[in-house]
């Protein structure tokens, strides 16, 4: 298995992962809000990535990673470990080659995600819910089918695909001031910052984060990464912690990460389903959460918001009990 | 007060409608779902009425009728007797224009609907729930004010506006083989056909109601209006009863109508919530609940739906106890 961990994407990576993924995946629409520009007295754009096919922008970065890989690599597949989106968007993009994908993800995980990874067409192989399970059953399953290792966040190809998201935004709205990204991970947030450093510089980048997941927030004050050890946050796609790529990326171009409570992201979520008529995730809903409470900062400004995914259980909604 | 009622409004009116509301309605985007393709073996587009800013595609003939006033009528605003959204899309016309807009709803309607007509500057008269009470206010209401009665969708203004979505709708698809649309008063139905009936005369339009509501359904089949007393049906924006204007239209031009149960609806609402990723209206949903129970029909075609509205309340969603 090559180490693609520090091999920092450059802008014309994406371009060309741009040009290799635009037939598979969508261009999604920019909506926004008469409503919600008078709330926070800014203009806003909302990138509504939740309307990617499998829900969540991480098709991009999915996507650009299969279509790379050489015919020879192809015909073993990819493999991850993943209870999320990522799980899901890779299943997709293998289906749409054609290729296996093997998916590890703890034995604990929603019945849902699993079924969404199968039905996408992914061998799911589960784990105990721990760090050494996940990582020896990888082993394994690595080993026995020789699948090329795409990271959720942590790989420069995955970068290069999710920053294909901010050329569209730019595009799409005639630039802006700010965009406003949540961060777990921290994949979308670094691709965000290697497509606009080039063709944006003057445009703030600025992540949002739950407060009971400020991990991030702490590593960006002190200056290196910080990782918590099991976060508890309704915003589910954002508990990971930073890693080497995206810290590099988070360090260098990211202007400041704001965040939210759980009271304030549940707020948000439901504002945003109710004007943009939109279906979105707890995670997508914290750029809003963060503007609302920030107010001043915001006010008179052309701001981007990336909604990145979708995916929530319509049977149990935070706001009713 | 001049009768509107049985002016036929012409294709030509239809194309002045677009001049006329371009600047101040959304061109709503379309969109498909591999998954949804793959459940009813049709490729399907739906057109997205709810994100026009008010919510509904009666922001269409509301826009319409309200600026095409001329200057002297226009300072007397506008008049309506509706508890839905028909209501908040007058309003928020008339707001655009800056005239007043003056509702007769009954006083046992939702405080919601209450709060959006007046958030867009609305003044509701409060009437009994009983049609006695709502022409008696309304009478009262109108000659205190003179404005001009604009009806929910016996009026060829209002049809001339609503034709409007259907003509971006063919332009954005390059053309369908049938559209699907709800019937209630039948102005969205009513306009699709003053639309396609020239453009596209060879495209099938088929209703959808609720089969607790059909109404609609038994007049087409009779051959005259037959009007419910009081349908009980969770599509509420579909228990109004057709009228001589859009029975000319639905019983000239449309194809056929299909009938759904409230569980399908129910179901079909979950379905597009859960992948498309929009929040729409149960009314909304019978249109997809249709085609999911008649696929034979509908399979191999390419067929537009019109997604009429979004304005639900996320408290009581009906797949949730």
């Amino acid at each position: 298995m090559k180490d693609n961990s520090m091999q920092v994407p450059a802008y014309e990576d994406m371009l060309a992962a741009h040009e290799r993924i635009k037939p598979h995946i969508r261009r999604t629409p920019v909506r926004t809000s008469d409503y919600l520009n008078e709330l926070t007295g800014a203009e806003l754009f909302f990138k509504c990535e939740n309307f990617q096919e499998p829900g969540a922008f991480k098709v991009r970065g999915a996507t650009n990673a299969v279509f790379g890989l050489d015919d020879e690599q192809a015909q073993k597949g990819v493999a991850t470990h993943s209870s999320g989106n990522h799980a899901s968007c890779l299943s997709y993009a293998a289906m749409l080659r054609g290729i296996p994908c093997n998916v590890v993800m703890p034995r604990t995980a929603p019945q849902a995600k699993k079924d969404t990874v199968r039905r996408y067409g992914g061998k799911i192989t589960e784990c105990e819910p721990s760090t050494t399970s996940r990582e020896e059953t990888f082993a394994t399953v690595q080993a026995q089918t020789g699948g090329d290792f795409v990271h959720p966040y942590n790989d420069p190809r995955v970068i290069a695909g999710q920053g294909t998201c901010s050329k569209e935004f730019m595009e799409q709205t005639d630039g802006l001031d700010i965009v406003v990204a949540p961060i777990g991970g921290g994949g979308m947030i670094s691709g965000t910052c290697l497509t606009l450093s080039t063709l944006a510089p003057e445009t703030q980048i600025i992540a949002a984060e739950p407060e009971q997941a400020d991990d991030a927030y702490r590593s960006f004050k002190a200056g290196h990464i910080i990782a918590d050890d099991a976060p508890v946050t309704i915003a589910d796609g954002l508990k990971v912690p930073l890693k080497e790529l995206t810290w590099h990326f988070v360090s260098n171009h990211v202007s400041d990460i704001l965040t939210a409570s759980e009271q304030e992201i549940v707020d948000a979520m439901k504002i945003t389903w109710k004007h943009l008529r939109i279906v979105m995730e707890p995670s997508s809903a914290v750029p809003l959460a963060t503007i609302l409470k920030n107010r001043d900062r915001f006010a008179g400004k052309r701001v981007g918001i990336i909604v990145t995914g979708g995916n929530v259980d319509l049977d149990t909604l935070p706001w009713i009990n």
